[in-house]
């Protein structure tokens, strides 16, 4: 029989890594209040709260807009799995750890991932996209959809998401955009997206710029998604996470399909709120004004970014390991001494990065400040203390 | 532009449906701390704490023991996705609700779902078990698997498994149990289950009997699962739900998968804590009492029980709803007038039945005196109001 454990305190950390954020104290209380049913009509108030804020953030009239009960991860599932059929052929632009993730769900789910790729830390262009487009039409099995990563996390690059949006639907197939780590940090406009013609179909993940604890995956789809899902042969292999079955529990029909997670709905619900009350333009503008003050600050350091100016993802900065510096030990120093997150490289990038998020709650100037003072200590002082002398 | 919505603050509802359950206050101040980043090692220490106390409350060694981020229909999901492949054969006991939708996952990822139907009310007799497993193996196709619910929140009623678990076994077939209205509730023993050849593969919800919020579903697998598992010839159509993925993040390599719903494992870890201060069993004697002060109550009110006294499950009360009298109404008035939450039937049972949940923090015998007293003034008291008369 093993003891069971004390109440558990976390230590105060300052999360600046690729998220989860850190959580504005409102929202912490928010979630804290006590369960209702999930059916029950004043719950189903809330959830009407929750799309209709989610509508705003995402910019969009897209009836269909709510939050998966689960992860950004499960956000992405429900997005591939609702749209791919057996054998259907799919572009995905992989720039990254996330995008060459959609392309692992695209073939788990049966179908055939194109690849548009190019080296991490770069964009896809959206040339290659429209060459990619054109060959799979001239082979007379055109794809249905291209998926591809606005925020790639894992390498700190914004994705352009006009051309692609406009050539894609030229050539009748669908955009996915994933939206986790850009969702209320940086532009989105998901209906106005390439000259209006909108992005079909986008999630993102709670815990990110939104500023909500991790466990919701924001949602929208447009009249494009929804026909290509009403045209499908068969039901999403996921009855956890079909979108017409979502649809009926978050629409009027109050259908039960699961028990959502009840406190995590407020939880977001008031991020939204927060969100919106500081203005969705003025949010983004706090993002990039607390990255130019990291930029600012690490140029002092001697730390350079791995992404050119033009692609920079200022919500999530990869910054080079200096030569000689080992990336493990100065992220662990970070965490232990000063309380501070940061992330390491994933893939080809693992220990050749350091990912500085900065992210709803987490973008602020305090913090960009103290994790420069951090690395200013880590880095670049004097060793002050001696082992002490015997005497 | 619509205007932002206030603050929102929930009527203090006595939830006795089906779930959510009631939250202890300790519970949700543990889920209100701040968030730590997902591969922090103080926070892996939070998983594996989590991990230790899952094992004892399903009473298991199995070291594949963890929460899937999601609600138990994600659970559910991550069972059966990660065991059947196309064209498996899989037995499916359906006795309700539950199970009819297990039948449907393993349909949706390309099974063959055989089905053992019993009428919704009754328990699934090991012999019919037997005979489709016989009648499966003489086709030259035996069963990869059986599926059946430990507790059917749709009928109330507690199948019993130990003769099902060895005859299973003695077909070479796993057993998936759905014990998400069971565990921590009713007396549950994976390892022991049928003279200690043990259940394969089972999973549960944080929201019922457990006593924490929903959106994290706790799932163990066995020796004889993790096999049929590994000897898939692709891998599970899920990457969110692949089990070995979902080892791997839990496990001692720390591999980065998804981000975790770090609030939601805050609060199932405090809820097992006082769910194991409290002792599984004496937790289970708890449920027990306000079931039998329950039984007791609506006796006197007149109200039957929809399920024969043997199969009855404790924590979730089918009554018949009598004649003439209106099913909605009477909810309606429950939840308006006396902030008590009791769910309806589903399916066959809409309208017949009302199912009165006492699991985890709302299983306390105040609750069931607010209960019994509010059905009184709805069901017996003559009717003390008139309308006003014209003067």
């Amino acid at each position: 029989m093993t003891a069971t454990p004390g109440p558990f305190s976390p230590p105060a950390r300052i999360l600046l890594g690729p998220g989860p954020a850190m959580v504005d104290p409102r929202v912490l209380q928010a979630m804290a209040q006590t369960p209702l049913g999930h059916l029950d009509p004043t719950f189903h108030g809330v959830m009407q709260d929750v799309r209709a804020m989610l509508r705003q953030a995402f910019r969009t009239s897209n009836p269909l807009t709510l939050a998966i009960s689960g992860t950004g991860t499960a956000g992405m599932e429900a997005a591939i799995a609702n749209v791919v059929q057996p054998a259907d052929r799919i572009v995905v632009c992989v720039a990254g750890y996330f995008g060459a993730r959609m392309a692992e769900m695209v073939r788990r789910l049966g179908g055939e991932a194109i690849l548009v790729e190019v080296p991490w830390g770069e964009v896809v262009p959206a040339e290659r996209v429209e060459e990619t487009l054109d060959s799979a039409r001239r082979s007379g099995a055109p794809a249905r959809a291209v998926c591809l990563v606005h925020a790639e996390t894992s390498t700190g690059v914004l994705q352009p998401l006009d051309d692609i949006v406009r050539l894609t639907h030229a050539h009748g197939a669908i955009v996915v955009v994933d939206a986790v780590t850009s969702l209320g940090g940086v532009a989105l406009d998901v209906d106005g997206a390439g000259g209006g013609e909108g992005i079909d179909l986008s999630y993102s993940g709670a815990q990110k710029c939104l500023g909500a604890p991790p466990g919701l995956a924001p949602l929208t789809a447009g009249a494009r998604a929804l026909a290509v899902m009403e045209g499908r042969r068969t039901p999403p292999v996921s009855f956890n996470l079909d979108l017409a079955l979502l649809e009926r529990y978050w629409g009027r029909e109050r259908a039960y399909h699961h028990t959502a997670p009840i406190n995590s709905v407020y939880a977001l619900r008031e991020a939204l709120r927060l969100a919106i009350d500081e203005g969705l333009d003025a949010r983004v503008a706090r993002h990039r004004r607390v990255h130019d003050q990291l930029r600012s600050g690490v140029a002092g350091l001697g730390l350079e970014f791995l992404v050119d100016e033009r692609w920079r993802l200022p919500v999530l900065n990869a910054l080079k390991v200096p030569d000689g510096v080992d990336d493990g030990a100065v992220r662990g120093r970070l965490l232990e001494e000063h309380n501070i997150e940061i992330g390491g490289g994933l893939g080809p990038l693992a220990g050749r990065i350091w990912r500085v998020g900065l992210m709803g709650y987490s973008a602020r100037e305090e913090n960009v400040a103290r994790f420069l003072t951090a690395m200013r200590i880590i880095l670049g002082a004097p060793r002050m203390s001696r082992p002490p002398r015997r005497t």
